[in-house]
């Protein structure tokens, strides 16, 4: 008689899976290499479909319990359990297919995929398919399978190999001489709609079922659990085993049944010797004149040299395109769309800093943080790019100036022919830049109407805009008084709608309505200013009341602003300057080192559970001095977060900056140069003695806008 | 009888006079507004032109004397003492024109130009002229006229206001009823001919001139200053007194007639109430039947009320085009070739630094360096920029990867479009971005042929390199020798092409030979390399012999390399590696501040006297702490010279940078990961306790590639 012969399954990967994978890798196994569960399915004369579980996978992403679990330690053994909670609650397979359930093991390096024992992986899961079939007797745990990967994601190529581990019957089983024929020589067809509607009533389809032909003629199915009970007293030509088949091909049976084989031997092995098999391979009833698909034939296996109960060897390494034992290649790149790749690899740059050195941070904090951008010139435009190497998706520009011919080499948003025809808007024109950069970001500008220059932009779009200054009068007509209004409450609905303002204007005085405005709102102000080799960057603290107290109960400590620790109230320092002073003279590398300083401040007061209220280290803290900043509350998971940079606190004078946002107030500090310094007191502490003046290495400078 | 109308002077302004001007604000005058000679000239019968002179301006620039004038501390009387010396030597003028000089003060803002006093400035230079005519009776003085300016240098924009101070005559002067005749009602043909040709004769045209007509019949000139002389016994029907006319208006004598009338009454009262006046219109003979167009007239004045030695009052201020007394505005821009309003523009803001903050800063020692790239990542772009903003005008980028998508919101040359198709290759990206953001820079690129890559890059020009590595191994057949070969010669070619070579590269070996060949070539090195947090920066140091000694006298400090402050000698750090030690993770803020140091770096280097060899200030010494680094010759004009940034120096234990580059040792370096800790004795060191590795908080990671 001839050797039965099994067609193997063939992998098909759907190249969501490997999107899932990616986000596995990335989000929670990051460096582990631990094996997690993986579901893939077959259906009836085809081949086998692998995909994750959407639902579970789908979860990972959004639900807020799951996000609590991903933020503990990460430890392989608390991956693989969180991993395994899912598969208690399978999806519905797809249509006319079944599921297999299975072993994905994804190394970190190709030199750990190749090198990988493959013998010991396969003979692992081997063991789990026998294991089941003694113990657990869960037919659904037959079809087993191993996929093993590395994936290359930076270059969206993802190396696999799957094994479909299938035991070796020694001797091989053999059919009759009829060989394979067609079901309906051994049921009618009215038998065999029986089969298929018992089928249907299933809830989830069976891979592999027993027949009965009762005694009334009629015919009964049941899960091949229970051959004892269901085959009990019934005559052995009455019983047929019946497996979905994947297999397309009339004369080789499907992968699936070499293990069902096995089990039958394992577990029944004085009746099991000869047994009828239907490979069923009619997922819809044939219509009116077609014939049945599914297949009969006898098979009958000699005994056994070896005891039923040890394990048979397997065999199930897939053949790669090219015939041999060997890895396959998905590479997604080509058919990826370019914008979403481009997001999803700033994504995994971010990410990777989770994997070892913080898994604690927590990047969407930093990302979703929407930042307004007072100034686009050399700082303006240096954070802004330090800001989307950090992932920040929201960034408005606001500026007056157009892009002159200086600007390119010291402003890395421009180039030589954005100053063309008289230059094109400064922040329209960064904004656009980083839609060239990064086509995920939401980049906004506003042209500021500078009353400094002489011709207002033409190419104005979006908000117009001009900064009231302290000590540039505002004119007494009704009409400019509105106007100042008008640009007050419109600067203020722009730091309404952002999270954080970066003050990295050109002037001292264009930072005060900002300063005041984004105090009185509670938002998050960086500011950055430029000397020739010297630079500050500070944040501004925020009001505190006595009543207001950190999660330690203590009261909050106070910050100051820019204006706190100067003694000089701002006024009109734009008018009269020579050509030097009217832009900032400054060591070309100077911008770039505040700029970033800036940002790297901005991330790690986000990390402060306290967020705007962390409480600046105290002076003498430096990282040597320093035993444990973590413990005094001064420290986010990045590291210190300190009230200002490159330059010592002193003490603040007074709450200069939230007080009195009134419009007459402000009205009254643009139009008199002095006004500031008498409600400050800054004109007392100036009369005590010019000496102190000396004590002002600052120079002040803004930002570049030549 | 009528009174005599006198052309005023029309000003005509060469664009030459603007980029003049521009040169000698940034160059030398920077903040001062002294006020400078200016020299101009008119031409017979048409307008007054202005012009820098040439042959000054141009030695301005080029002559190695005035460059080293240039270095004196700045002050306003230098060079003001400067300028004026190049007055002695008055090139020649335009042909048929005459010089005047005069008197340049350009304010340095708007605001100074308009409160200017512009009487006190006007009888300044009436003031100068009368004192010529007092004691010189240089009739070359007559013309001297005022030019006020305010060059604004970021728009090219120039206000000027033109004054030609001229004396009024109380009461006026008349002419006689005859009016302006033709010159031949006073002289024959044959006698103006004569004139024409001893005018000819002078060494530069004069401006005024005296005409005698000899008994003989024959005409004779001589300069005005002659006049007693010429004139003793001159009847004063033989008595004319010459000017050359610019007005081309037969009835209006031209502006320098009014002077010469004030010169000759207050001279020679006795015998000019009555005076023939030769208006001196033709530049050549007229052709045969064409007319002379010089004019003729006899003009009288009655005597004067005042002293002939008072100076009469003056008036002269040019209208404008609106025919107000008011400044007018040249605006260059639209007419500038914007590549070279780029380099100005460019220049410019690097000048500004020595007007005020560093006028000893030699930024040419900077901008001609030329500046070898071993890496186009994150470091890369970002150092580029730097330079850029340093004026560095050759800048050759080396890298093998192309752009992948992570990469433009963190490496600042590449954007979204150059990663589609598989990405553009870095250094030749990186080179064309640069050229876009300055088209004056020479930016060259390699290509390296990268050993962990599977496929080379397809689209590679230029040179292909591939940089053999300590511990990758080279394949011992002839060929991959022989390539390996080439391979170092090309590194060093490169090496030996570029003053100073940046390594910023993604692994620690890939520095290795490169610090290697540049040791021996005595060539700057500035390494950069970052960690998660922290990052190094340092330059390596020259090779020096127990001979080579600074300029006072000591030795050479000998510095280290990279390697030499290291206890891990270099070997593979490529192969087997996870994502995110492939990729440097890295806060997105520390590339700028690391790059940027680096450059600043380089900036102060190239200012010490002893560039590669300058010596590190001792480690103690902050700017808090240093009372005179300057003293110690640590210092630059740009500050301390450190040897490297954000991590102390360690003693130095061999020189092993600098030993055996033969190519054989090379090989060896390549092949055997260990040879170089045992050439270097990193074995032994690293055998006498592993303890000393706690010391190296370190983390070695390069330059982000992801």
């Amino acid at each position: 008689m001839p050797i039965v012969q099994f067609a193997p399954f063939a992998s098909l990967v759907q190249p969501s899976l490997w999107h899932k994978l990616t986000e596995l890798k990335i989000d929670v196994l990051k460096l582990s290499d631990a094996a997690v569960p993986i579901t893939g399915s077959y259906s009836i004369g085809g081949v086998l479909k692998t995909e994750r579980r959407d639902k579970r996978s789908r979860c990972l992403a959004t639900s807020p319990s799951v996000q609590s679990l991903l933020r503990r330690p990460r430890s392989a053994s608390n991956d693989s359990l969180f991993l395994r909670d899912w598969s208690r609650y399978p999806p519905r397979p797809p249509h006319g297919s079944v599921f297999a359930v299975g072993t994905l093991k994804n190394y970190n390096t190709i030199e750990d995929f190749k090198a990988a024992d493959k013998t010991a992986l396969f003979n692992h899961e081997a063991e789990l398919i026998w294991g089941h079939i003694l113990k657990t007797r869960d037919t659904a745990q037959l079809n087993r399978f191993l996929l093993i990967t590395f994936a290359d994601l930076k270059k969206y190529k993802y190396y696999y190999w799957f094994a479909f581990p299938a035991f070796v019957s020694k001797p091989a089983w053999e059919i009759g001489d009829e060989g394979w024929a067609i079901a309906t020589s051994g049921f009618d067809p009215e038998k065999l709609s029986s089969i298929h509607g018992q089928l249907q009533a299933q809830p989830t389809h069976l891979p592999y079922f027993l027949v009965k032909k009762e005694a009334s003629g009629n015919v009964t199915i049941a899960p091949v659990e229970d051959y004892e009970k269901f085959y009990a007293s019934v005559p052995p030509e009455a019983q047929t085993i019946a497996f979905v088949d994947p297999s397309a091909d009339p004369s080789n049976p499907g992968w699936p049944l070499r293990n069902l084989l096995a089990y039958l031997r394992a577990l029944y092995p004085a009746t099991t010797s000869t047994v009828r098999i239907l490979r069923w391979r009619d997922s819809e009833l044939p219509s009116p004149n077609a014939t049945w698909k599914s297949q009969i034939g006898t098979l009958s296996v000699a005994a056994a040299a070896s005891s039923s109960s040890e394990r048979p060897s397997a065999v199930g390494w897939e053949k790669n395109p090219q015939g041999k034992l060997g890895p396959r290649l998905a590479d997604l790149a080509p058919m990826m769309d370019p914008t979403s790749l481009a997001a999803q690899a700033v994504d995994l740059n971010l990410k990777l800093m989770k994997w070892r050195i913080l898994p604690s941070l927590d990047l969407e904090k930093i990302s979703t943080t929407k930042c307004l951008l007072l100034g686009a010139g050399t700082l303006g435009c240096y954070v802004a790019r330090a800001l989307m190497g950090w992932g920040v998706r929201t960034i408005t520009f606001v500026d007056s100036a157009k892009v002159s011919f200086s600007n390119p080499v010291r402003q890395p948003l421009f180039e030589f022919v954005d100053c063309l025809e008289g230059g094109k808007p400064k922040a329209e024109c960064a904004a656009a830049s980083l839609k060239k950069i990064f086509p995920g970001i939401v980049s906004l500008h506003s042209i500021l109407i500078d009353k400094h220059q002489l011709t207002p932009a033409k190419n104005a779009t979006g908000h117009s805009l001009s900064i009231p200054m302290p000590g540039h009068p505002i004119p007494s007509n009704p009409a400019s008084l509105a106007q100042a209004k008008a640009d007050v409450a419109r600067l203020e609905k722009l730091i309404d709608e952002h999270d954080a303002v970066f003050l990295l204007m050109d002037s001292r005085e264009s930072r005060w309505l900002p300063t005041v405005i984004a105090a009185a709102k509670g938002k998050i102000v960086l500011n950055a200013a430029l000397g020739f080799d010297t630079f500050l960057v500070m944040r501004h603290g925020a009001r505190v009341s006595s009543l207001s107290t950190g999660p330690d109960g203590k009261p909050h400590q106070k910050l100051g602003c820019y204006y706190c620790n100067d003694i000089v109230a701002p006024a009109d320092s734009l008018t009269d300057r020579t050509l030097d002073q009217m832009c900032t003279v400054t060591r070309p590398g100077l911008a770039p080192i505040a700029a970033a300083t800036a940002v790297e401040l901005l991330s790690s007061l986000l990390q402060h559970p306290e967020r705007l209220f962390a409480p600046a280290p105290p002076p003498a803290t430096s990282s040597a001095s320093a035993s444990n900043p973590e413990e005094d509350g001064t420290s986010s998971v990045l590291g210190l977060v300190p009230h200002q940079a490159a330059r010592l606190p002193r003490p603040i004078p007074d709450d200069a900056a939230g007080r009195g946002c009134g419009f007459e107030m402000l009205v009254k500090a643009f139009n008199d140069a002095k006004f500031l310094e008498t409600l400050t007191g800054l004109d007392k502490l100036f009369d005590e003695g010019e000496a102190a003046l000396e004590s002002v290495e600052w120079e002040e400078e803004g930002e570049d806008d030549f």
